[in-house]
């Protein structure tokens, strides 16, 4: 059965407080259960993760080597700044979908650049809470790719 | 019931043909039977349309005003450069979906810049023909958002 | 008698529908008939021509060669991506006035610089509909000045 | 009975001896003179000002407010360096319009940006003392518009 | 009773140790005291934090929601290359004064831009240990617009 | 007695008149008055000055030489264009506050660069009315450090 | 036999007409008897394709594909805005030599950079009507190569 | 008998007051006595002009028009800032030289850009006092060849 | 005795595991214990701290003041990212050598710069795991020169 | 009989044992003797010439003046740096065809700009040990249109 | 028996005489002398050459191919200029060791770019003479790598 | 007595034959000879030096040590790309007069960088070969400033 790894970066946690007119009004648990839900139907064990430590996140791609098959992640503001995630998503070399909620191309030009697309599979963002259910959807897909 | 249309962008209609081991090996008419498949069991109707010039992909978008309730596209190399065709999504006010093929943040600089995502509603990429079912399930999505 | 061509880019068909607040809320077949009510008033005979396709714009360009006095040029989106619309204006060495309805240096960065600016006599922008009325008599002018 | 103040930057006092290839024959008296009397048909009053300083063209920005119903100004150098004349036009919020003898955008590198146009209603520019008669007109429109 | 938060961000425990001739001779303990005696006779709660840990900075400005009513920050370093900070101060809405005890604009060319003060209210840079208490007058009055 | 001159730059004249939303309602004479009060509570002779000439400016701070033991500058538009300041402001040495109602780093592009902080013993910005007055505390903390 | 496609982009069909001291005397039905009489006694065939159209331009090159042996393209001002060109040359993966008429590292900034040179075999520019004869010239010998 | 007219900018009134280590001891007075003497000498008529106003300077340099032969300028901070000075000495066409006291290419880099270089004929910088006097010579000589 | 600090960063935990043909097959546990017996040999002592966490390294930097006489520093992916890492090695003043696995040279643009160096003694990098030998070499010389 | 001298840059005299799979088999020898054999087969002299030495480069070019009608060079590595080579060029006035084997548009970003572009006839790049034959067959060219 | 090559690029005969404070007081004869002996302890052959011409560096590169098995260089000034050299040592193939005295990231900002250090196997800087020793003791390494 | 170098860089040699409407009429020869004139006039040995290469420029810098007093030197087209002359200025110590012919800040983008300037005492420029005899002046006033 496979593992699916979801890593939620800094202030994601904060989803439903969070100018909701822009992030939604769903909380991070409420889309962690969700996705739990969706990722049971499809027959995958599916974990998720959050933090703003950058270095907690990096500790948990590491740790995911070895057990987990794919790994979605949102990396929060550490998209534009953190060339550690991109090593680590590299090291471990597990396929790797980055999601974002909003449209990053459309806000600040210094959420335009992204560290970790260059090491993922794809990229997917604008959707809302739903860009994680189609990441998940990506995820299933590059599992089965694998097999 | 739903109206999707599915636009594809210069050198799609050589998919299969040109670099399978970038693009898969499936053809574009392939792609656009699954999607119509696929749109079928989701109750839309989708059709799709294919063309190497700037100025037919936007009349294709300017007449979908008023007949079609999401656009999913994938501009190709209009992407970079096109600001016509960005103007055009602006103008129909469509929810758009852009996708691509390949994850355009892992090649050339110039493939790093999309004038369409700044009017999308969103962008996949780099999940292969699996982006266009990505787009195609983000597009109900937001058609069932507007309802 | 002077005759002068009216060239309309990409989306520029679409005024009226697209944006009111924006652009106003004349449709471009109104805009016409108010131009060639106007020239004739002057005393000079206008045609009008609109296209969403580059390779047109072009086209007609060229064949302006020999038959018009002057062109007014509203470029749209081709302003800032067309190096062959610049050409061809230059080819054909017929006075050319610039006008956009939007003043595009309020605008987006990318709209702030014009390929068709470097060969035209001048340029008129942010005035609305009544762009097109003062280049019309920018025009006249130039038709003057080369009597 | 509407009022226009009509503005002449940096060295346009030396119009007529200065570069006449470039910037024709008329004096700036003669400009002021012959646009005062367009004006005058058209059922307005209007002033005009030179300066060389960049502290009497804000004063009177400044003291236009009030007394003038539109701004045509000509910010000659001043375009492209002048934060404080862009400061006082946007302070007045008097509508402006800003006119230039020569196609800025065929001259330097420099010319190229306005911070004056980010302001202005809109620009005109490229055809020599006809720029102020086409900015008359303009600004006409524009008052026009107010009422 | 209004609250205060102070937030040093890495290296600031140093202070007095390092640099004298450019930071003071002031350890961060003898500033904590001194602003506590200063909120108390202001007539606000003051509480203080410094962490070397970008994470931990995060994790405190987001615990400051529902508890203080302004925070007062020194993000040090982490000035120039954090968004999760600035994401943090966004997110909270807390009305925060930035303070920085160098005027940071003469120094090293990056750090002249700095991703906290897009969204703090407003910054104080070069008065050395003073910037601290400027900042803290900057935020009663803050606090006092608020009531 | 310490002795303060306070400058302000160009428009700052039209302060209660202009975009009172973003610059508040208070009128430059008001502010004036209240900064003099405050001074003289302080134990310090406090003068005020404005002008929209650079020159005057200019010519103000140099004639400060030898006579006041500090300065409040708001440069206004000449903040990002006026190296004449700048190097008047270095002449003098004369401990300099840089001031700004606004926060500039929230504002255009243009406005994040100050030729005058490089000089300046340090900057407030962003606190409207209440950066002068914060900017007098920092004087008069400066002027005592001198003692 | 081999078989060479030559391909002439916008504005090609005005040669002879258009600025005769840079671009020559020679109109294009000329240039291209004279490639089909240099063909015939090299003993291959030759077929020439003008367009002001981007999109035919690419379906040209796309229907090379099976055909032709080599391209040789002068791709005018395409040469520096089209991606979907540059696409269609990787796509059909023909041998292709870019030609221009003059020397486009001597012409304004942005003709300095070209797409087509990224996927073409080499390039020529710079020597008049004679680069096509030079670029025929070269197409033979990557012929040549290929057997 | 030759006219020279020496124009002195920004801040240099204040020569010999200030940073004596960079610009030395001698006072504005004692350099233009100095001039005027070896002007005499060389059989010429020298005047001196000094202003902190960009506007004055301008003025300055129109008025010579028609009663000078050459002017020797020293733009101070208005070297890299001041386009209507720019203008000025083209519009007048006066032979100008252009000097600076210290090598402005050793100092910070927004003070190597001059806008008045690319009008005067040549330019001098880096001799302290000297260059003004090494100004006086090569002035001469420019009138020489006028003759 | 001197003492020595050697410090790893981010994703240096995963060495021997992650793309052993760039980074080669020895574990860092292997290295470490290397670097003790080199260290044992010359007669210092040596001890070494690995880290994901930016925070937990600046912490480990400023802990070794008045314990360590040199820092051995592979910043890893922080080495592009992090002014806190720099700051930290700037307040503490022990010297530092940098040394790197890969030439980061021959890299990606962003692994080009370097805030570390800019603090660092010295840099070493290219050398695979000699690198750090060669680091230990050149901070025994370092205390050397120290005493 | 026309005469033409062919310049070889830097690093060339190591074709063939250079990088085959870049730069081909043939030594610079075998490339030389060919030339000349091709040279008297069309009636012109061509003598070759080799160094390293940017200087020895620059003396080659002035020598040639008055006893060569053209130049075919490839400047090697000072394509990219070299001014003075370019000056040389410029000086000499002779026609000059600039050759590459390589397409330096397809190599490293500092190979895309050449100096020697800009003072040449024109420029063939990207076809081999060809580029050379291609070369002559212009020089020929032009030195026939020279007389 | 190994045989390693050290090249001295331009100005680094004047080692000693040269700002001594930042190079040391070890004239070049002295460094060669003890590299020399460095070496032949460590069993290999060792010899020097230094030239400030580019062209004779490239020489001698060149002719180190099939003599020597390591280079050991310190370009100097060409560091940052010299494509010719970067090509000379791709083109030999002989591992090369980069050195510089200084630490140049700590230098002026054209300093921070090395053209060589993109075809070293890695690059040693700011430890002074004992650079040199470093690099002795990597290419001894590189060698047995080799072996 | 003083003695004083002057050096000419490459190209200066052609003076008199190349593009005289630009450079003059005098030869290289003639230009030493006056200038010799001038030195014994002035009671100074000179002795002037020109090649075409940059290590012979830099040889002749260096064994000026100790020899003579002062340098006049003309780069040409080294100014703009030798680091290694500009090093060889700085570390021979020795006063130096960078002097150029034409006005380098009216031509190329590429002209207006001299890495000479940055270590010289001043630059003339734009005085034709009056600006060596400008610079024989500075230099004596130089010597006559250390003595």
């Amino acid at each position: 059965m496979g593992k699916i790894l979801v890593i939620h970066g800094p202030n994601l946690n904060m989803l439903g407080m969070r100018e909701p007119e822009v992030y939604g009004r769903m909380t991070l648990t409420e889309i962690n259960e969700s996705l739990m839900d969706a990722a049971k139907k499809a027959g995958v064990e599916l974990r998720t993760f959050q933090s703003n430590h950058e270095g907690e996140l990096v500790d948990a791609i590491q740790e995911a080597l070895g057990t987990y098959d794919a790994i979605i992640i949102n990396p929060g503001a550490y998209t534009h700044t953190s060339v550690a995630l991109r090593d680590a998503i590299a090291a471990v070399a597990i396929p790797t979908v980055e999601v974002h909620l909003s449209n990053i191309y459309k806000r600040e030009e210094f959420r335009h650049h992204s560290y970790v697309s260059e090491v993922a599979a794809g990229q997917i963002c604008g959707f809302g809470v739903d860009s994680y259910f189609l990441g998940l959807r990506a995820a299933l897909k590059l599992i089965g790719d694998m097999e």
